[in-house]
């Protein structure tokens, strides 16, 4: 047995934390400016005024970057940077491309370089950043605990920066946050983090010491996802989705994700679709078809979360989501591709990774075969 | 539910990663220095000589500090930091001692204060300590993973530094680096590491968080510690032990100790004793009152190591502890203290956090009783 575990950051989990930022920022010397980059809708709703008037009384400059939505572009991450030069600590809140575009404006303020000189690992990011507190209000895709950051590049092509710079130091769990969240997307979201979870623990690069997280993740989130998808206000159960989160984050930072990623992103490849709705499609496609290999990772994984073994899988994963509501549609827009379409982006070569990470051999016939099964799903979204 | 945890540092575990120090180093830029803090009986097999050789190679300048034994005492704080300055990395091998003093030297020699100056939290760490590497090898005290640091002051007192600038930043879990402990020592410290687990599970601070790691580290002590005082080759199961060591260090650096921790540093205002030993002592001696009281905690505490509830706990230990091979006896020179002289010591004002923290209230006729059922062990160690 031979494994590695990147390091985890401070977490604090409570509700309500998130209006105490300015407290919660004092053991951090010397601070003088923050920067707080967060979703448009949450800042809509006042939440950033708040906040930024409790650390304008503790004498801290506040500033807000919140002029983005969807995924981060180039000129977000662009528009963010110049916002935290001269601050010392960047806070990210709201879904991942907030957290994402606030991990790389804290890398880029102190090293002066754009973006585009750290994507895809061109060079290696600085050793200095702003300190990163990220406070994610969506549970799901886990960038409070990873080091991954993606965006949509100048051309629009997707692109990442990953490093352990970019990482946080200190991570908010405020559940009070992810109330707002619509049942669907919770469920997405939700979804999302339980197949990281699931991936992570059975994949090619699954070990002991990200196991631990990957477990605790899928029964946090199977045992809570549908009480916080039928109530919204459900807190318990919205913070047990939200812990289960970032530790799925956890589990991926260290071993990445299989095949169902290797579908969501190719369905990104051709159409937008929701990140999460995506995975869980392209999860319920294969989860089967990878539970029949029978492997010693995959029973562990059922037996985390109760069930007798590898086989019971699919049953749970079909009745965790008719549970959650995820119906299976695909946006319109999908009506313009066919299933070699999609077969084609999960044969490209940005999608391999998560192609041979996978346990079980992906031939190219099984690909043609997912790539029906998601392609025969109606497209009425 | 509210709770936080602090950062955890990257861990590596395999075997022979030891070996490959100067490799591992290679990820920490700029390195010109590095400074081993080895146990004397480590670096006597030659281990020192071996790594300084490939780090020589390197170009990096290795240092060597091992001339120190048993509990750390101030001189060794005050050797070790001499010559850490001007070195890059500080690396501590051995039992907790020599990872205490490697991480006390890695504070003071930024900051040029005596460890006086930080003792009982007299004044913060530097923010800027050395690169800290961890290299647990007696699988106990959990030292890599905690914030907490335990010395012997001037007067022979026992005093402590804390604070998270004194964490590592790297963990290396290397078993065959425990293979010449002992099958005493190795069951020793194995009990403490388990207790370490079990107390932060379910004492007054005990929380969710925290639980994650301390019913791993139960499960891994619990399911190897025998085969590993049996076989102590057995890389498989000292390997277990150690992860457990290093998950239950993550469990008290969160919540701390309880009522055995309590008796095993009132053993130690006494007469020296091994740590792991009094701890054991001490548990055994409580696990049947603390486990009457039936609290959730300590039920779940039982179920994660795979017993029915609570009440299965004392007869487990006992088990666990004959196993092992543990013999309830007291060193001789507890011959000269009676029960009256360690219920004193358990009531002295530094062992009060231990007695608080019980999620039990300890009555005075408690430590009286549990001082009299230590007492009338067999003193012939």
């Amino acid at each position: 047995m031979q494994f590695s575990t990147s390091f985890i950051p401070d977490i604090r989990f409570g509700s309500g934390l998130f209006g105490n930022l300015a407290d919660l920022i004092g053991p951090f010397e010397g601070v003088r400016a923050v920067l707080i980059v967060m979703d448009g809708f949450l800042a809509s709703r006042g939440l950033a005024k708040v906040v930024a008037g409790k650390l304008a009384e503790a004498g801290i400059e506040p500033r807000l970057y919140s002029d983005f939505s969807g995924e981060p572009k180039l000129e977000h991450l662009r528009a963010a940077t110049a916002i935290a030069v001269g601050t010392d600590i960047v806070v990210g809140v709201g879904g991942g491309s907030a957290l994402d575009i606030a991990k790389i404006a804290a890398c880029c303020a102190v090293s002066g370089q754009d973006p585009m000189f750290y994507a895809l690992a061109a060079n290696p990011l600085p050793n200095n950043p702003l300190k990163k507190i990220m406070v994610p209000t969506t549970a799901g895709t886990g960038s409070e605990t990873s080091a991954t950051n993606i965006f949509a590049g100048p051309e629009g092509k997707k692109l990442w920066i990953w490093g352990a710079e970019s990482k946080a130091d200190l991570v908010l769990l405020d559940p009070e946050l992810t109330i707002s969240l619509p049942p669907n997307l919770t469920a997405w979201c939700g979804m999302d983090a339980f197949i990281h979870a699931f991936e992570a623990a059975t994949n090619r690069n699954a070990h002991m010491g990200a196991k631990l997280y990957a477990h605790e993740a899928m029964r946090l989130v199977a045992g809570s996802l549908e009480a916080a998808v039928k109530a919204p206000g459900n807190l318990d159960a919205r913070g047990k989705v939200l812990l289960g989160s970032c530790y799925a984050g956890i589990a991926i930072d260290n071993c990445g994700t299989a095949v169902a990623h290797n579908i969501s992103h190719a369905m990104a490849g051709l159409a937008p679709i929701h990140h999460g709705l995506a995975t869980a499609l392209g999860f319920e496609a294969t989860i089967g078809w990878l539970a029949d290999l029978d492997t010693a990772d995959v029973n562990e994984a059922a037996r985390a979360i109760g069930l007798q073994n590898a086989q019971a899988l699919p049953g749970f994963v079909s009745d965790l989501m008719d549970r959650c509501g995820v119906e299976r549609v695909l946006p319109k827009a999908f009506e313009r591709f066919s299933s070699d379409d999609l077969a084609a982006e999960m044969r490209a070569p940005e999608n391999q990774p998560m192609r041979r990470s996978t346990v079980r051999e992906i031939s190219d016939a099984d690909i043609d075969a997912f790539a029906a099964r998601i392609m025969s799903l109606p497209k009425m979204l």
